[in-house]
């Protein structure tokens, strides 16, 4: 039967919206700067008026859903925003009861989910992308952090307190790099963009390696220059890709030990690397995994488009 | 109401039997040694015998539901022990198919539930354990090797071929000390009884930390002597607990990361060790663990009875 959904994408940056059938077609878009907004109330009336602003747009409101968000450090238990590093708003943001709230006393009676962008991404691709059938599989989101969701028996796992699936804090390397959580060796401090570009610093400053990169200002190393640079041979900025890969590849195996999933799903900016990403990948993945598990599981770049799959993936939740 | 579970622990060395009540009362025991079997077909033989032994003294029947296994490397979606590296027979045994015609044709309609060790372990620690009520969690084994069962929403996570829950084989120590499985670094390689050794052997042949193990032939160095020497304050006895601790605390603490368990339960040989185990593993649990989840998260030694506790977990695998 023909449905509806509201599916938000809060990002730092913007956050989007979007009516989605019940095909994961954007029947109708509109946005907001995140950043624009520095009390949180504001920023939540806000949404409330765009969702209003969308359900007006509905061709039956009684087809529709509900509201789904993916948010960073999103908690589906409580519906709230914990401590996201990302965005202006501090503590604990009780998103779904406020916006509910707000709705009900403009006669709109939705319930709303929220949950994180990882888990969010990984609903989508269950619901809409490569993933439908498939009941045990992670989703990996790299992006300016690494995140994940993972399914188990058909369900995103959210775990005692709903904080589940931090596969990018996995500690990779006991004695490595610092990472942005405070603690060493995690997989985002690698195998983020910002890891990316971190590891490009590392080579130029302690190494000799003969590079490109070396004749551009450091400021304006990031993963696009670092792409541009691989994809010319540049040796350097190979062995980026090269160790952004194998830190990835144990960070995976060793959830794979832990959950035993059929497929795997790469999300997010750094997938546009394609080969350059993926064949070390898939390399360092076969090596770091416990046999059992060797020759078995498909390594994947989601099916979403990543203009629309943050804002899917939520509309998702609502089923 | 009353009912009864027959538990079966097969062990590389004994498989125990146990007659088990619906509280894990264990009503009747019996055992075989599993060594001195070289024919596959006349140790499932002997376990059919020993099954109808123990139905035979059920005082009621129709009471009985089921017989539990629990196996090393046993696969719970086929019912086969695959490649065990600590049995006699070699590839895959459909131990659960077997048994189950066996008993059939000696007109006994008794379904088989197979599973690994740490899963069933896992399962006895929700049933009749410090696990009642506890829907998410994770079982650590600590023996020979290390295994793990995990715990999602109330269920034993098995994932896509039945082979989740090899926490002993994620690894902590990519460049590390060579594992029994052909990778190197895994926790288990450093976490299980043979690991403490190899990292006391170790401690002795290339430090020159004083030691009264030094004192002992090398190959008497086992778990028992490294724990004397450290209850006396042996500092190189000290030391190989700490690196045990901190190994399977890196472990520990990136399952934490994929399944947010509320707490964590350990089993088997090294848990004797106590504090010596349990101080260091605290530490260095907290200590590895992504800002989230620090200090929500109990460490707990079982509270099944080590001898009773695989036929328990086993008949556990009826409910």
């Amino acid at each position: 039967m023909k449905s509806y959904s509201i599916g938000i994408d809060i990002g730092g940056t913007n956050t989007g919206f979007g009516l989605v059938d019940e095909k994961g077609n954007i029947i109708s878009t509109t946005s907001i700067s995140t950043k624009d907004f520095d009390i949180v109330e504001n920023y939540l009336d806000e949404i409330v008026k765009h969702i209003i602003l969308l359900i007006e747009r509905c061709e039956d409101k009684s087809l529709l859903k509900g509201v789904g968000i993916g948010a960073p450090n999103g908690n589906y238990y409580n519906g709230t925003i914990e401590h996201a590093p990302n965005l202006k708003f501090h503590g604990i943001i009780p998103v779904k009861e406020y916006i509910e709230t707000k709705l009900k006393g403009k006669g709109y009676d939705l319930k709303v989910t929220l949950t994180n962008d990882a888990n969010a991404a990984a609903i989508g691709e269950m619901i809409y992308g490569g993933a439908k059938g498939i009941k045990n599989f992670i989703m990996i989101t790299l992006g300016t952090g690494v995140g994940s969701g993972i399914v188990v028996d058909g369900k995103v796992v959210y775990g005692f307190d709903g904080f589940a699936g931090e596969v990018g804090h996995t500690i990779v390397q006991p004695e490595g790099r610092m990472c942005g959580c405070g603690r060493r060796g995690c997989v985002e401090t690698y195998s983020s963009v910002t890891g990316l570009r971190k590891t490009a610093l590392e080579l130029i400053n302690n190494t000799k390696t003969k590079s490109s990169l070396r004749e551009i200002c450091q400021e304006n190393i990031g993963g696009k220059a670092i792409y541009n640079a691989a994809i010319n041979g540049d040796k350097l900025a190979l062995k980026c890709f090269e160790i952004t890969a194998k830190m990835l590849a144990i960070g995976m195996a060793n959830a794979v030990a832990v959950t035993s999933p059929e497929k795997i799903f790469l999300f997010g900016g750094l997938t546009k690397a394609g080969d350059l990403l993926m064949n070390p990948l898939k390399k360092y993945f076969e090596e770091s995994l416990f046999v059992v598990f060797q020759n078995k599981i498909d390594l994947e770049i989601s099916h979403l488009d990543e203009n629309t799959a943050a804002i899917l993936g939520a509309a998702a939740l609502t089923y």
